[in-house]
């Protein structure tokens, strides 16, 4: 109970994640709860805890007004919960960065921007220099899944030559926006025109690829990021749907990198409804081969919420600048301070 | 072949660890063999090439005086692959620090000598702190397999209550010393008696105990470490041995760490002539629970060298003092600069 060197974790967006991420923070030894933002009017007033679904009530007022916020409430670390993509984040990040305080984010393109967002990623880069904090993006894909940990496990290897991950989900255990966010339930013609506006599709392949590319000191020619749905050929359910034969009962996508004319980096993603079998694998070719598996996968919800958090004291430590998980030390599940 | 800025490397001890470091050393792009250091009489006055088995002369003359050889080959590194134990090496790197270089060592007991070598632990941080370089143990295992990867998929995790590890190798396939550590031809007699004198061991499960622990927040009350013989039922052959019924066939070695009273950390180890399957297994009892399996198991020989290997760089870039696996940034194969 050493309230007084807890951890001061402000939140900056209250979705499904970022609550997610709050009531790990709630819950966690070392830790402290003691701002909450969003731009939500539905939101800003509610008790943080009420808010986040921690079962009681903080006494902490979710706010507007991130910069004020910040200012006031002096958190040690900010954690960023707002959008996927770079270019949504990037005028949040200056701004916040202007209070000098550390950001652990979830925005999936920032996990690895410096093959398709270089100008942005120098751009916090150096704010973040300046503001003398660190900055990270992370999350259990991309993030971890099928980058750092892949990367990870070429650590024995005395030559590599290449690398395929997959992830493999069933997703009739995860909440309804994730079965919605798949594709479950639509025609084939109804998923096809989200697939052209983006509103299905997983972020973060490109990120996880030009990952381990630079870790593989591999130069990337290209990077391929294709989506196909999986149609249902029989009824399957979840807690929330049902979908019938002909329709999506999910997701399927592939990201490709090329090196040297070659996929020399695979990743598969099957995120769907009634898959039989979840289950993330790595299999790297090389000196030694390694195959690895991990059986009923890791389950993405909370998983993105540990990642977040288990960061933070080493987010904390680490040198001003924008990281990745490639150059933080050895990720680890964090106890709080004893 | 940007040969003015390789890493150039001196390896002390030249067994068969040392020189199958040396080997990938050469054949890595980026990285340099320009010493070579045994005490053993044989071996000095060789050609570094020829001993490591490079399949070439590198020019490079293995001498005797380790000070003396790095004073005139300004190594920036040193690999130290002398013995597994703390009180073996102690000598020699206070020793090789006065040379102001950096150092990565196979020794067991320093891959986590933060248990049963604090005293020593600390002496080496103080003269590397003072030198103004990095020191650290690592290895497959300790080092990786058994302690760095399982603490880096609790990552995922929000909670974790145990971790298990197992180890089980067919040794069959392993090099004849390997096959003669574990005990592979012995009587149960002769076997127990290896066991008392320490010469049949595995050396490293109470240090990987010991990383876990710490990097789960765990106070650790004891270690337990085990060895029993693996006596063979039928008669088991390698390519050098046969192991006839009733004579031991291999090792089954198990750690436990105690937490609160519990066997919240438990290691266990088979290396055996005839084992039908090879792998390493984490399983992570926690939220969420983890149940990985790398089938066919991580090589020990390769793995080891590749490990030292791909650790230089990290090395070279960490603030001075006595680092482990645990604070280094993520592992990961080392391409050699572009």
């Amino acid at each position: 109970m050493r309230r007084a060197s807890d951890v001061r974790v402000m939140h900056v967006g209250l979705g499904p994640i970022g609550c997610a991420v709050a009531r790990q923070i709630a819950a966690r030894k070392g830790m402290k709860l003691v701002a909450g933002v969003d731009v939500d009017p539905a939101k800003t007033g509610q008790d943080l805890g009420t808010l986040a679904g921690i079962g009681r009530r903080l006494g902490v007022k979710v706010t507007a007004d991130a910069v004020k916020t910040a200012r006031a409430a002096k958190p040690d670390v900010i954690v960023l919960c707002t959008g996927s993509a770079v270019k949504t984040v990037l005028p949040q990040v200056e701004m916040l960065l202007k209070t000098r305080t550390p950001i652990v984010s979830t925005t999936e393109e920032l996990a690895y921007p410096w093959y398709t967002h270089v100008r942005q990623a120098r751009r916090i880069d150096t704010l973040a220099k300046k503001a003398k904090v660190a900055v990270l993006g992370t999350g259990v894909n991309p993030g971890y899944a099928m980058d750092a940990l892949p990367i990870a496990l070429t650590a024995v290897c005395e030559e590599v030559r290449s690398i395929r991950v997959d992830r493999v989900q069933d997703a009739s255990r995860r909440r309804l926006p994730f079965q919605q966010k798949i594709g479950a339930g639509l025609t084939i013609e109804q998923f096809q025109a989200k697939v052209r506006d983006g509103s299905v599709r997983h972020v973060g392949l490109t990120e996880s690829i030009a990952m381990i590319a630079d870790a593989m000191g591999w130069r990337l020619e290209r990077i391929t990021d294709d989506i196909q749905p999986k149609v249902a050929g029989e009824t399957v359910t979840s807690e929330f749907l049902a979908v019938d034969p002909g329709y999506v009962c999910g997701i399927i996508q592939d990201g490709v990198g090329y090196v040297g004319g070659k996929p020399l980096i695979r990743l598969h993603m099957e995120a769907t409804i009634g898959q039989p079998e979840s289950f993330d694998a790595v299999e790297i070719e090389g000196t030694p081969s390694l195959s690895m598996k991990i059986a009923g996968g890791i389950h993405g919800d909370v998983a993105t919420a540990s990642m977040v958090v288990n960061a933070i004291p080493h987010v904390l430590g680490a040198a001003p600048g924008l990281h990745t998980m490639r150059d933080l030390p050895l990720p680890s599940f964090y106890p709080g301070r004893r």
